[in-house]
């Protein structure tokens, strides 16, 4: 927020250049990563869009696994510029396998394969994505992941993994506020990127190209949020990206443990639990706002709902960021005290 | 600065809710409309990709006259979806007429008129704004404004004009730091964009209507952004639409006079000139980059070069948000003593 507070530059003079150089390596160091990357000032929803709307050519294939609202959406990206998503039924709650994927792969011409890694909505992480990125390169297709609630919160090794369009948003794992997106894009994409026919305008990757050759965006950027992002990226480095992992999944399991000391019951299998969304199920005659209700006025602690076909039947804890042992405890004691109150007994 | 700095508060919570009321209400008050109006996280170039692709389908004729950099950039977003643009080449430095828009009309099948208000890079107001508005009227068209960098420096009566599609952005007239762009949306506009085959995801009106019915946006917004248009909304109500604008003229007429005096030629006739930006040509034998540099590094003092095919001839000076006195005296003064060094005689 102090970060916020600096005057702000113009962002096409020497000031911004110089500032822009460095931000762009931040973000690659939090991609893991030696493509280019950029800053949108969008949602992590304009992101994705910008991914699949400049490597997606109308009638191309894409395989999209679905376990959730943001696969979904995944999914409804690829469709409304004309793409033929090829979907993978995998159930809300689960995640896909390499196995499953592999089987909608067989004989398909693909164009990409594109996994949303952690299902925001299920609190489910996909196991298998080193895995399916192997896949897409045996099927010389794009391997596009949306990382959005998870990157910083577990691994992802963006080059390792071969991952050729990843997404994330500024205010998840990274601590940084809401308003910017950030996009790797490797070499096979910038291939594809320049064969496809895109309708992108203010998401047009090779504009973003040709001007961060000179350092700059070709719109307008968020300039305060561009100087949140880079204390944000600041403080991952100095924490180091592994160690911002291993915090992550030790707070993680603290809440799983405590959870189920609670009696609760998770909405993911043990094998597919997110480090970064914990989805609990609303205990029976539990009222689900009310719980909400209660942990936030009473106890300053905001979590959120089920979305979608999961609304008022279960609940999810954002375990990323800045969240330490103080922020689980605190949101443990909220949790219990407020089940109490409402009559559970555990 | 100040208001950036509260707490990010939860985009699906009730606090939010209650902020968002308000602040569509000032949007509102801004745009001098009862019209719907969003706020999108966003350059204002996304802003007006918005209004294009929600209400422009392929083949649609769209009227575009072309006078700067923005306005061939109006014209791309209409090609970029496949929409058929009709060029009224105007000429840098000049403003559409009515009766040249009218020419351009006759006998055609129109979807919409599309007039950027004020071409930045060439510091001209398209003083016929309203009687373009009749005849898209006429034509039973769309008009669509760019007001990018006038709202709130010049009159601008939305729904008096009878603009359907109007978009600005935050970091202009508004004095807000960038990153959003705001746009109203009338009830002729609704009824094509609800006909319309329009592939646009994170611009998609239609679901920002529906998500505002519940006071939400459809996809995370920028709070920090949010908090900011906010409270300088809040100051544009304090000191009244009309007297905001009446600053403007009056700051504007004080650059004119000081240009004048010192001998310098104005890029725009005084028919078209405008309140927010002022467009200088380079006096004979002053080079380009050195005098913004001079006037950034001697005197604190930052104004912006030419764009396109006008770059290395002339500077820009922004004449808009918070100016006042203090500041037209100050750049006049910097303008001065840096041409004098490199030269130049009034």
């Amino acid at each position: 927020m102090k970060a916020m507070a600096r005057p702000i530059i113009n962002h096409r003079g020497p000031e911004f250049h110089e500032f822009y150089k460095h931000l762009i390596e931040r973000i690659r160091y939090a991609f893991q990563t030696r493509s280019d990357v950029f800053a949108l000032t969008s949602s992590g929803t304009g992101g994705l869009e910008c991914a699949i709307s400049n490597a997606i050519s109308p009638g191309d294939k894409v395989i999209v696994p679905i376990n959730g609202v943001f696969s979904q959406r995944l999914k409804e990206k690829v469709e409304i510029i004309g793409g033929a998503p090829i979907e993978v039924p995998v159930g809300w709650g689960k995640a896909a396998t390499a196995e499953q994927v592999a089987s909608a792969a067989e004989g398909q011409e693909l164009k990409a394969i594109a996994v949303v890694y952690n299902e925001t909505s299920t609190g489910t992480t996909t196991r298998a994505l080193k895995e399916i990125g192997k896949i897409a390169r045996e099927h010389d297709a794009l391997f596009i992941v949306d990382a959005i609630s998870i990157l910083g919160g577990d691994e992802l090794p963006v080059d390792d993994w071969g991952i050729d369009l990843c997404v994330t948003g500024s205010q998840k794992c990274l601590a940084c506020p809401p308003g910017l997106a950030l996009i790797s894009v490797s070499k096979r994409a910038w291939n594809v990127i320049e064969g496809a026919r895109s309708r992108a305008y203010y998401f047009d990757l090779s504009k973003m190209r040709e001007y961060q050759k000179r350092l700059e965006t070709p719109f307008t950027p968020a300039i305060p949020l561009f100087f949140a992002l880079d204390e944000a990226l600041t403080m991952v480095q100095e924490e180091g990206i592994e160690n911002s992992i291993k915090r992550h999944r030790r707070c993680a399991k603290a809440f799983y443990d405590a959870i189920g000391k609670l009696g609760l019951e998770l909405l993911a299998d043990e094998r597919w639990r997110s480090n970064t969304v914990i989805a609990v199920k609303n205990p029976p005659g539990i009222e689900d706002a009310k719980l909400r209700e209660l942990m936030r006025e009473r106890y300053g602690v905001v979590i959120a709902g089920g979305m979608g076909k999961l609304k008022g039947t279960m609940f999810r804890i954002g375990s990323m960021g800045i969240v330490s042992k103080q922020e689980v405890s605190a949101t443990i004691n909220a949790l219990e005290g407020a089940l109490k109150e409402l009559g559970y007994k555990s």
